[in-house]
C-alpha cells in the first residue's frame, strides 16, 4: 500500500487527569483517538489523530446486528528513565489482521496503523501513569458500519485506536487465583472464531463467568467443545502447567487466541533451558497429576495479568489446591522477568520493546 | 413490571417513500424509531417514538468490542382489506428473551415492548409497501452501551425497534435454492450461543457464506461442530426434509435456533396429518435417501423468505438434485398457506395474526 499521511487535530479541551492512586481498569480515557474509514473505492483511508469523541452512527450498522467487529489489547510503559515504551506491539497488528481475514474484514497496513498507535501515545503521553504496575492500555478496534440489515460482510469499516491509563491488577503483590473448571457452556469451536480476537466470543463468556463469580471464582477454564475433555484457555488468559517438572500449555488448535504473552513465555523458558511441550491436555491428566502430587504449577497468560498464577482449581465440586496455595517459582520468575523488560529494567535480549516517546524531554 | 406510558415525538421532515417496484432488503428505513433505556437502578426505562436518527455512543461502549447484543427479525402485511397483520409477534418477544438470558442482559416487559411495536408501526403504516410478496421488515434489537473496557456484562443497554420496508424475495415466483454442506466452518456449538439471536453467531457465518457464494451457492448449511455429521440449519432459515413420506427435521438441539416459521410449519403439517419428526438426522441418511430416490423435496423455513425451496444441494464435489431441481408440492402448499395466513387470504385458525391498524382509516 502506497505511504499516507496522518493527520493531527488537537483537542481545545483538555480533560482533567485521574487520580494515579485510584486507577481501575478500561473506564477512563485520554484526550486523543485515532480513527481511520474504509470504503471499496478507497481502501482504508483518512488515517487521522483527532480529540477523543463519540461515534455517530445509523441504527442500521451492521455492527449493532451481526458482530462483524475484531479488536486488540496492548500496553505501554514507563520506564525509570521516563522513556515510554510498547511490547511487542507488531505482533498486535499481525494479530489484528488474523482476525480480520476471519472475519471477512479488510487487511490493515501494519505499518501505518503502528505509526498511529505509536504516534497517538505519543501525544497523550501525559496520561501514561508512573507508579508501579500501572500502565496505558491501548485498545484498536475494527467495526462494520454499514447501515444494511442482510448478513453479509460490509462494504464499510471504521478503525479506531482508543487508550486508557490502568491501575496495577496486582494491588497487593502478584496473588494466585481461583479458576473453576466449565462443564456446561462452551467458549469456541473447531471451524469457529475461538482464535481470532472478535466480539462474539466474549459475548459467549459472559454467562459462564458470571456463574462462577456467584461462586466465588474469578474465571473458569474452557474445556474443548467436541469432547469437553482437553483444555483451552482462561477468560482471556492462556494457560500453562508445571507438571513434573515439564511445562505443558494447549497447542494452537484453532479454537483458542494465539497469545502474545503465551508466545513470550514460551520463548523464555526454553531460553533458560526448561522443557516446555504445546500438546493437548486433557482435564483428567490434570487432576491425576494433581492427585500424584506432580502438578506444580498453574499460571495463565495475558496483556492484562502478565502471568497469573492459579492457586485453586475446582472441578465439579473438587478443588485442587496448587502448590499451598501460593505463588510458584517459574510464574513469579516468568512475571519479573516480563514485568522488568517492559519496564526497561531488564535487558531486552529479544528485542521485544519498541521506544515511543520520552516524558523528559521538553515537547 | 409496572405499565409505562409510551412517549411520542413526531419527525418534522417526513423522507420520501422508496419506489415500491424498486425495494431491496434491509436498506431503506421508516421516519420513526422506537427506543428504550436500561440501567441498575430504574430497570427499562423512558420508551419512546422518536424520529429515526443516529445512535451517538463512546467509542468505549462495550457492544464495539464484545458483542453483547441480541436481536428478532419479523414483518408486517397490507392484506386485501388494507389492515395491516403481524404474523405471531408474541413469539418473537419471547425469543427474544430468551436471548437475553443467554447474553446476561436484562429481560424485557414483553408486552411493552410489543405495544410499542405495534404504536411505531401504526404511526409509520404508510411506509408499508402493498405488492405482492412485499412487507415491512421490523428490526427490534439491543446493545450494550457501557463504556467500559472489562469483559462482563454493561450495567447500561439500549433497545431499538427500526422498520424497513423491503420487496418480494421471490420477484420471479418462487424459486429453489443451491445450497452447499459445510464441512470447514462451524457456526454453533452445544454450550453456545447457536439458540440465541446474537450477533457472533453471524459474524461466524460470513467466511463460509463468503466462500460459498464465489462457487455459485446461494446459502451453507451447517452441520453440528461436534461430529460434522449432523444437520443443523441454513444461513438464517430452518431446514425440513420429505424422506419417503416423512417430513423430517433437526430437533432442537441448543445450538440451532428455534425459529418461528420452523414452529409454524410443524404445526401446519400436523394440522394436515402428515408425520413430522423432530429428529438427529445425518448427512449420510440424507444423500442415502437421495441416492435410493426416497429424498422427494428439501426446503428452509424463515421470516425472510418463508419456505424456500432447495432444488440442489453440494456435498463435498457430489451435487444432489431434489425433484429435478423444482417447487416441491408440500413445499408450495406450506408457502401459499403461511403467506395466506399472513396477508389475511387464508382463514387464521390457530390465531396468528394481529392486527396493528388499518390503511383505509382516515388518520
Ligand atoms: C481469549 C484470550 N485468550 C488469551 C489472551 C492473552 O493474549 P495476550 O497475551 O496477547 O494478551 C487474551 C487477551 O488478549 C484473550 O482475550
Ligand atoms: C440462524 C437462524 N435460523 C433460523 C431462522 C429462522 O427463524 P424465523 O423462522 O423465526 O425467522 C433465522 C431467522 O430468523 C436465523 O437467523
Amino acid at each position: 500500500m502506497m505511504k499516507q499521511d496522518i493527520r493531527v487535530e488537537f483537542t481545545s479541551a483538555k480533560k482533567p487527569k485521574p487520580d494515579p492512586h485510584d486507577l481501575a481498569f478500561g473506564r477512563i480515557f485520554t484526550d486523543h483517538m485515532f480513527v481511520m474509514d474504509y470504503d471499496a473505492d478507497q481502501g482504508w483511508y483518512d488515517p487521522r489523530i483527532i480529540p477523543y469523541q463519540s461515534i455517530s452512527m445509523d441504527p442500521a450498522a451492521m455492527v449493532y446486528h451481526y458482530g462483524q467487529t475484531v479488536f486488540e489489547g496492548l500496553k505501554a510503559y514507563v520506564t525509570k528513565d521516563q522513556e515510554v515504551l510498547l511490547f511487542r506491539p507488531e505482533k498486535n497488528m499481525e494479530r489484528l489482521n488474523q482476525s480480520n481475514d476471519r472475519l471477512c474484514i479488510p487487511l490493515i497496513d501494519e505499518e501505518l496503523v503502528l505509526e498511529g498507535l505509536k504516534q497517538l501515545v505519543a501525544i497523550d503521553k501525559d496520561w501514561i501513569p508512573k507508579a508501579e504496575g500501572t500502565s496505558l492500555y491501548i485498545r484498536p478496534f475494527i467495526i462494520a458500519t454499514e447501515p444494511f440489515l442482510g448478513v453479509a460482510a460490509s462494504h464499510t469499516y471504521k478503525l479506531f485506536i482508543i487508550l486508557s491509563p490502568v491501575g496495577s491488577y496486582y494491588k497487593e503483590g502478584i496473588k494466585p487465583v481461583k479458576i473453576a473448571v466449565e462443564n456446561e457452556f462452551v467458549r469456541a469451536v473447531k471451524g469457529g472464531t475461538g482464535n481470532a480476537k472478535t466480539a462474539g466470543n466474549y459475548a459467549s463468556s459472559l454467562k459462564a463467568q458470571q456463574v462462577a463469580e456467584e461462586k466465588g471464582f474469578s474465571q473458569v477454564l474452557w474445556l474443548d467443545g467436541i469432547e469437553k475433555k482437553y483444555i483451552e484457555e482462561v477468560g482471556s488468559m492462556n494457560i500453562f502447567f508445571k507438571i513434573s517438572g515439564e511445562i505443558v500449555t494447549p497447542e494452537l488448535n484453532g479454537s483458542i487466541l494465539e497469545g502474545i504473552t503465551r508466545n513470550s513465555v514460551i520463548t523464555l523458558l526454553k531460553h533458560w533451558g526448561l522443557t516446555v511441550s504445546e500438546r493437548k491436555i486433557s482435564i483428567d491428566e490434570i487432576i491425576q497429576a494433581h492427585r500424584d502430587g506432580r502438578l506444580e504449577e498453574t499460571f495463565g497468560t495475558g496483556t492484562a495479568a502478565v502471568i497469573s498464577p492459579v492457586g485453586e482449581l475446582i472441578w465439579n465440586d473438587e478443588s485442587l489446591v496448587i502448590g499451598s496455595g501460593e505463588t510458584g517459582e517459574i510464574s513469579k520468575k516468568l512475571y519479573d522477568t516480563i514485568t522488568g523488560i517492559q519496564k526497561g529494567a531488564e535487558a531486552d535480549v529479544f528485542g521485544w520493546t519498541t521506544e515511543v516517546a520520552s516524558l523528559s524531554e521538553t515537547k
